[in-house]
């Protein structure tokens, strides 16, 4: 059985003043209307990758939540996951930040690719970016983690070359390695970096410019997954890789 | 790049007379008001688990679908995946069947569990079983599979005592073996039977009778997963070790 703490709620303070923690309006409102917690009632707060143990107050009027211990410190991943993937529409989009999430992704980079369907409009980028990382941030908290991946959209495609670590592109080109033959060939790497294509994939220009940049193709054998399955597919994989 | 054909669109047949293929209606309607193919465009007709070259003619009346050449011989697959999976809301069901199709799952059975939140309604079975059987099929065409998965609700667990090969279920014990560990000490087998139990995992009583019926406990690491990644990610993972 799961410990009683492993059911406790989790949030991700924004503060930690002394022994009050500041939390987001929304987890306030979660706390008191969503969950209906009573006075004293135990939950976990992380703040800087930091697990505490906490206890909500004043349930009735204006909430704090207090530190009762510290329960756990920062814990290194093994490996650091950043995903590139194109802009997609909304359903997909938050298919992948929430399993991807899950699955100890570190970054997400939206970046911009030729064959993408849709178009990343700036009036909306403020309202489009906060809904992300609401996402990412409700997804962190239920998968019980330390920290919650970044979100970030990209306008170019040239920060990708700057990427520190092993850099991988999912291609369609059957004669590159397999996934499986080239996670065999590498060794004692800190931070993997994987790009995705759109429906269509990368055009040849892309995947040219790609390797230019050091990103290494692969493919994933027979099966023809879907867009939003590839990188939940790769996440899947490395936790597995690193699995003890 | 891929192949033309592999832009091409696939459906299942449901019979083949000398040259012509049978499809079901919504196939027609999907070829004639979806796709709105020409006289002789070009298709792919999967039937028994071959695949065909095939067109389509009289396109302005009664479409008929001509065999033109034999494609592909039955494929069999590394080894047959099966997964029981608790009942789930419509929109997790939908996620589960369309994603597990695309990375090759054969069977999927749908268990009664204890603390599976949505109960199987009797009057509603026909209209389900329809909606799964089409989500299958349209996932399998689109991801060039050569057979549609099974989907099979069961009302009780004692068939699943009967299954042959390798049996599995996710257990969220700790003391139990990792997933990695697990798959690393079986070898020569053609089947996996995989169970996945609902939010809040199966009951301690549930897990020694599926221990009793030969499935073996695994655990999945640290993460802490939805009922819904759960499946695909063992997916992924038995993708990825028959990956040559």
């Amino acid at each position: 059985m799961r410990e009683s703490w492993d059911r406790m709620q989790r949030y991700f303070a924004k503060e930690k003043k002394e022994d009050i923690f500041i939390l987001e309006p929304l987890d306030y409102h979660h706390i008191k209307h969503v969950m209906r917690m009573k006075e004293k009632e135990q939950i976990e707060v992380v703040i800087d990758g930091i697990l505490y143990l906490a206890c909500v107050q004043n349930i009735d009027e204006e909430i704090t939540v207090r530190l009762l211990a510290k329960k756990e410190e920062h814990r290194k991943e093994k490996i650091k996951k950043v995903i590139c993937i194109p802009y997609l529409k909304e359903q997909k989009m938050d298919m992948i930040l929430q399993k991807a999430t899950e699955l100890g992704v570190d970054t997400i980079l939206i970046t911009p690719l030729e064959r993408s369907l849709i178009k990343w409009k700036e009036e909306k980028e403020m309202k489009k970016i906060e809904r992300w990382m609401r996402i990412v941030k409700e997804a962190a908290e239920q998968s019980k983690r330390l920290i919650i991946p970044k979100v970030i959209p990209l306008k170019e495609t040239h920060p990708l070359e700057n990427l520190k670590g092993l850099k991988m592109l999912c291609s369609t080109q059957s004669e590159c390695k397999s996934l499986k033959k080239w996670m065999k060939t590498k060794r004692d790497y800190d931070t993997i970096n994987m790009v995705f294509g759109p429906e269509g994939g990368l055009t040849k220009k892309e995947e040219e410019m790609f390797i230019q940049m050091g990103y290494e193709p692969v493919h994933l054998g027979n099966q023809i997954l879907r867009t939003e399955t590839v990188p939940l597919y790769l996440l899947s994989v490395l936790n597995y890789e690193f699995m003890e």
